[in-house]
C-alpha cells in the first residue's frame, strides 16, 4: 500500500495503539480478548516483555498495529505468532496485509521456521480468507471455542503456514 | 488409583512441585518450556496468577502436579487448558489418568464446556494414547511444530474435547 509504513512500536505510541485496540476490543468479536479490558492492561498485553510489538501509519497516523511472539516456549519457540488490528475506518485499505506480510518477512529473519495463529475466529470471514490467501492453511475448527457476542458460540480456527 | 489424594497447591508445596517439574522441564522432550528455566520462573509459570494449580499426593507425598486455566480469554475463556506432570519415580501407577479426570471434572463444575491442549509433542505417544482414551481427540498435527532435543523437529498435535 502506497505511503504506508511499519515501524516498531514505542512508548509515545500508546494513546494511538490504545484507540486502534480499544473499539476491536470492546466489541469482543474478533480478538480472544476481555470485552471491559482496561486500556493498561491491552497496553500490557500488546506490548508485553514477549511481544514485539510494530505500528503501522499513512502521514504519521496509527493505522494498524502488530504483535509477533514465539507461540510456546522451549521446542516451540520456532514457530511465531502475530496479532494483526487495523484502525476500524482504515479498514479495506490493505493494512492488515501489509503488516502480515512484514511480520512474516521479519519472523523469517529472526530464525522462526513457521508461523500460527491459535484461535481465529471463523465468523470473521474477512480475516481468514486473507490469511489463506498469504499462504495460511486451516489446521483445524474447534468447535464452539468462541463465544461471539452476537452470534453465541461459534468456532475457531487453528491457521499455520511454514515461512 | 488407591491412597491418592488430589488438592490445591499450597505455598509450602513449592520444593516438591520444583522436583516434580525439573526433570521434565531439563529433558525438554514433553513440554513448551525452555530447558533451562530456573526454580523461580517454572514455579512463577506453573502456579501464576492466571492458573489453578493442584498436587496428587501418595502418603503426603507429592507425586504430581497439574494447572487448570482458560485456555484464551474474553470470548475464548469457556475452553480449559491443563498441563500435567507426574514425578518421573511414579509414572505407570496412573497418577496422570486420576490428575486428569480430577481436572475435566473441576472445569465442568467451573462452568468450562471444553478442554484442550495446544501443543502435544506428538513422539510422547504415553500421553497422546492417555489423551485418547480419556476422550480427547487430535484435531490436529502441526508440522514440525515442536524442537525434540534427541529427535528433532517433530509435530504438535492440538487435542481437545468437550465436558
Amino acid at each position: 500500500m502506497d505511503g504506508l509504513n511499519i515501524r516498531a512500536f514505542d512508548a509515545p505510541d500508546a494513546d494511538s495503539v490504545w484507540r486502534v485496540l480499544e473499539s476491536v476490543i470492546r466489541a469482543g468479536e474478533t480478538y480472544a480478548l476481555p470485552a471491559d479490558m482496561s486500556r493498561e492492561a491491552a497496553l500490557a498485553y500488546w506490548c508485553g516483555p514477549t511481544h514485539r510489538t510494530f505500528v503501522a501509519e499513512v502521514d504519521g497516523r496509527i493505522v494498524g498495529t502488530f504483535y509477533l511472539r514465539p507461540n510456546q516456549q522451549g521446542g516451540g519457540a520456532h514457530v511465531a505468532n502475530c496479532g494483526y488490528i487495523t484502525a476500524q475506518d482504515a479498514s479495506g485499505r490493505g493494512i492488515a496485509r501489509a503488516m502480515c506480510e512484514y511480520s512474516m518477512e521479519f519472523a523469517r529473519r529472526a530464525g522462526f521456521r513457521a508461523m500460527q495463529f491459535n484461535c481465529v475466529v471463523s465468523s470473521n470471514v474477512r480475516a481468514v480468507r486473507l490469511w489463506e490467501s498469504l499462504g495460511f492453511a486451516t489446521m483445524c475448527r474447534l468447535p464452539e471455542a468462541f463465544r461471539h457476542p452476537a452470534l453465541g458460540y461459534v468456532d475457531a480456527l487453528v491457521m499455520f503456514r511454514t515461512l
